[in-house]
């Protein structure tokens, strides 16, 4: 599918319309409107609406602005051709960037590296060695090789997190590597994503997070409610409920009442790392008298936000961390806020699985 | 997208566990369960639950028993490569059968066939007369092969109802056809699809209606509440409020309120039809005390089933309309009666638009 759609993006992108959207960056004096018919109504931390935002409402109909965050979340897509198949018992499981591979031969008794060169073109491949046979032989011998990559500071951001890898979700592990690896052998990863909202006199409202100013990823942004991702030995709605627990001290009574509703997914490649994400979308209906805090300071405060108005900021700036934007539009798909009057309907809904989903 | 999700509809129909939903074709003793919680109670007109149905409730996180429907909906897809690319405007907006094509050939001022072969493979298209620049002149002279075609019995079921050929849906369209002749061009159909549900003691139901034994399709099967085909100039929503009022009586003010939520897609070859249809989903939650009732004569009863029942209908018989099955499983993945932790969901949730869906 990644490579079918990539013409429909292109097409988007090249929209003359869209390119203001991709230009401007957003401003600090984004709108986010607090209801006021509930009762932990927070101060307006975050600033007041733009006369460029207001300007926009008269083209509310236009689905392009949606488009960026698509286009961000999968970018450097283009580049896919520059890896190598990673493939393991027959399967391709990952994408390698030359550049890294230059590091794996210097352990071929780990990583087989075929440089076949048909009609001038590299159609080389990595595969393990013939002698790791079994999961556990293949996690360990990659495992050395990891940490000794680690200590040339080849691979940062260790997390001591280990990966399972898969040839779809719930598959059996091949072998398991450390999550910080993962982008450099373009192994899918997979996440919980969890939109929080509250009925507020009939009209939907939004939990929207702002990011801590010194988060090492994404500082300042705004986010939805609940995310983590997808390791080894743990169901998604049994993590999902342990990041409720973890980023907005959601009771278990409340967060296991959280309803399973799709999945987003993408592609990106910034230099020799290769994402390939799949994130799981849960929907948790609150209580209006719930207040959700962070309990790992990762969160700068939480706001909620009328649905309509959640969707403006997202069609109109770049303030939502991109992947979780994907989250909230696959929202808006689900209850209305985007329908299929508006021109790009389609391409825009399958846009959000624009990565290999499985 | 299509091609690459054939292998792995391929998998799952290959599994074992599949092949003895597939074998069998359901009974007349599929158990629909009404709810006693609500008012407008009706009788039991659909049967009791046999003994395969409550041996499956073992299994219930297979997900396997959804996959015959989407199976049944893109049924002989196999067989694309028989068809030749129908191209307008340097856009291949459908696939006409050889057998089929032979009837066009009659109308070389019409219809250009162009028949190369490349290294013993028929790579010909078909195209229209070069003449025939504007949407008016297309769809006139194509028109009048038609009603030639139709008057020697080869179009089947004429229904006298235009429809536009478009490269993607809300495009401009490039001319526009009868609509029973759209399966021999194999050119994308659009429709609109509703789950109509009732909030129960805080447990959704859905409204299931019955088809008529005497309808010309799909006789005596279960279908969602209310769905029609996108005809030319129309709305989406405005076609979705007509079709509310002439298959289930529900007035436009509770129409309205009825909210879109996503789309199906699927691709299906039958002889020398192809179907390639895309299907806008909508959801409208009902008043408890509303009844709906027909008014065209197709539809036999209604009734509401909480929504669980309604999975296993579909997870284990065939009683529903293949392709509304699609549309209520859509609604299963949104409302959480599908969910991550049961193998094979993301494959399945990609399998509900395994057509074209633009």
């Amino acid at each position: 599918m990644a490579t079918l759609l990539m013409p429909c993006i292109s097409r988007f992108l090249a929209s003359p319309h869209l390119r203001p959207a991709l230009n401007g960056h957003g401003t600090t004096s984004d709108f986010i409107r607090v209801s006021k018919s509930i009762n932990h109504v927070v101060p307006r931390l975050w600033a007041r609406i733009t006369s460029a935002q207001a300007a926009s409402r008269a083209v509310e109909n236009d689905l392009q602005g949606y488009w960026k965050h698509v286009y961000i979340c999968n970018s450097g897509r283009e580049r896919q051709v520059e890896f190598l198949p990673f493939i393991v018992e027959d399967s391709k499981i990952g994408y390698i960037h030359p550049k890294f591979l230059k590091h794996l031969r210097r352990f071929p008794e780990v990583f087989i590296v075929r440089d076949d060169v048909v009609n001038g073109m590299s159609k080389g491949w990595v595969t393990l060695h013939e002698l790791l046979q079994t999961p556990q032989l293949r996690t360990d011998a990659i495992g050395v090789v990891l940490l000794s990559l680690e200590m040339e500071g080849l691979i940062p951001g260790w997390r001591n997190e280990h990966y399972p890898v898969v040839i779809s979700f719930g598959g059996r592990s091949l072998f398991s590597l450390e999550r910080a690896a993962v982008p450099f052998f373009g192994i899918k990863a997979y996440g919980v994503h969890m939109n929080g909202y509250v009925q507020v006199d009939g009209e939907k409202h939004l939990w929207v997070a702002k990011r801590s100013a010194t988060k090492q990823t994404f500082p300042g942004m705004l986010d939805h409610l609940v995310a983590g991702g997808q390791s080894e030995g743990i169901g998604c709605k049994e993590n999902l409920l342990k990041e409720c627990d973890e980023e907005a001290a959601i009771p278990a009574f409340l967060a296991e009442k959280a309803t399973a509703v799709g999945a987003v997914s993408y592609e990106q490649i910034k230099g020799e790392a290769f994402k390939r994400d799949v994130l799981f979308c849960y929907d948790l209906e609150l209580p209006a008298d719930f207040q959700p805090s962070n309990k790992d300071g990762e969160v700068e405060s939480f706001e909620l936000v009328p649905v309509a108005e959640v969707a403006e900021i997202i069609r109109t700036s770049q303030r939502y961390k991109p992947n979780c934007a994907l989250v909230v539009i696959d929202f808006l798909f689900r209850n209305g806020y985007i329908h299929p009057d508006q021109p790009g309907y389609l391409q825009l809904l399958q846009s959000l699985r624009s990565g290999e989903c499985q």
